[in-house]
């Protein structure tokens, strides 16, 4: 248990940890900052905030365990502000989508005795902000920690098993292998979905009528929040770049195959992605039977 | 209400049909044939189910209205193995996802005094199978019904009135536009969703495990049957090779994008997809605010 968590510019991650955090007695104390006067007045209402400060430096004075909940592209920047307030041993991480340039930076602006380790816990939604936060929204999802080889042993364990107690399937992971892990199987699917999206509004509009269930689900993400995911594609420009050409080899192939008419190859396809899609660690939802949500088959 | 309405190739959605017809008292018989004899004892035992029959013409022999519910693929060979048996006035309609090859082929063959008229309702599941079936599948969604300038009025008015009777959403509509339609909104995805999933079935496996809520929705189509699939993409395969080469030429400039840094460009593309996805015909799940199968967004 940690004598004081600080929580920096909490969102829906933010507000849910902070939930979980206290749903699971996993700090004595959490103390929030919040950039904007109108959001810390908000927090000090909350259930699960003890303390509300007005500024970052003032939030991790005497903290023992701080977490960076900002976007990705003001992480660093608001590490590189608070690294002379933490006191000797604080750990410090984040949950941003992002880890090659924010693990490095920040790790390399930390005075020595005091750590940064970055995380990124793979939970959210389509939708944003405190007032969709939940304590439940970690339990069983996967959590990447993206350790340096010379970071503190110690530090690297504190935060593996704040985000375990969390009930998250933790992964230590160098960050670069994260952000080429992350660009195929988060970013280019964002990419898809707004892609598809993005193409469709340019087509009749009448048609959007017409989706199915199938549509929506392929299309959710792409109602994340734009300046966020803006950020993030720029910095994992490189593995998304690559990821989005090996990608559209695959779909040229299928494109061919299908401009050919090659049953066999289509087949082929659709099993081999059948396959996959039901390899994946089952989750509560494709268990029942009459999924509300499923797609059309025919 | 009709006398006696028959059901041919029962899956999930031929089930859900007859359910609701029963529930919402539609027929005074709903008549059964399906092609596997495990099929036919199992379909006599459901309660949607009043009479079944070995043979699809002798199911037909005393229909009014006739719904053909197998695969696309096999729509055309059933109704002309049918159409000798259907008694005068009777009228047939299918729930295939293509139209135009299906509308013309079964028209053409109709004898004078007898109607095919094409439908596809937009409802479904990934998951396929009587054993998921439900009345309530139907409600809100959309339905294509796709007659021909020489169909017979009264006949298209019976198709139109069946599925506003199940609360679908209707729309009249050319085959040839509902192809074009389809292609943009469901096959693309579906191809999408499945090329996704096997270019990542091409990289390191361990990744499976990382994928969390967004991965899931955006590929939860894959899921669909490889075989019934398999028939859409070759029924409609100029409409869906036209889709993806427009599709392709969205990708790239998005990749150009990317590529090239461009974070206004990166931006506008985001928030124009954020805004169709928002401007979609508003679901149930969607307006839940802590959903539990949102997307990641930080």
């Amino acid at each position: 248990m940690f004598e004081e968590l600080t929580i920096l510019a909490p969102g829906l991650l933010g507000a849910s940890i902070a939930l979980a955090v206290k749903e699971r007695d996993l700090a004595r104390r959490t103390v929030i900052w919040a950039r904007r006067p109108e959001a810390r007045l908000k927090c000090a209402e909350q259930p699960w905030c003890d303390v509300v400060k007005a500024t970052p430096w003032e939030a991790v004075a005497t903290a023992d365990f701080v977490i960076v909940c900002s976007p990705v592209d003001t992480i660093y920047p608001l590490v590189k502000r608070i690294t002379d307030s933490l006191k000797p041993g604080a750990v410090v991480t984040d949950v941003g989508s992002t880890k090659s340039l924010i693990s490095r930076l920040c790790h390399a602006v930390m005075p020595a005795g005091k750590h940064f380790i970055g995380s990124h816990p793979m939970a959210g939604s389509d939708k944003s902000g405190m007032e969709y936060a939940r304590a439940s929204l970690f339990k069983g999802q996967p959590c990447f920690v993206t350790p340096l080889v010379k970071s503190d042993p110690q530090a690297v364990d504190t935060v593996l098993r704040f985000w375990r107690d969390l009930a998250m399937e933790v992964a230590t992971i160098s960050p670069e292998s994260h952000d080429e892990i992350v660009a195929n199987i988060s970013h280019l699917p964002h990419i898809l979905a707004s892609a598809l999206c993005a193409y469709l509004a340019s087509k009749d509009s009448n048609w959007r009528n017409f989706v199915g269930a199938g549509f929506r689900d392929t299309t959710r993400i792409a109602s994340g929040n734009p300046a966020l995911w803006k950020s993030i594609i720029e910095q994992n420009r490189e593995e998304i770049v690559r990821a989005l050409s090996e990608f559209e080899n695959h779909l040229q192939a299928i494109k061919s195959a299908v401009t050919n008419d090659q049953p066999f190859e289509i087949l082929n396809l659709l099993e081999r992605a059948k396959a996959y899609r039901e390899r994946l660690r089952p989750e509560d939802g494709d268990l029942d039977p009459p999924s509300s949500s499923g797609a059309r088959t025919s």
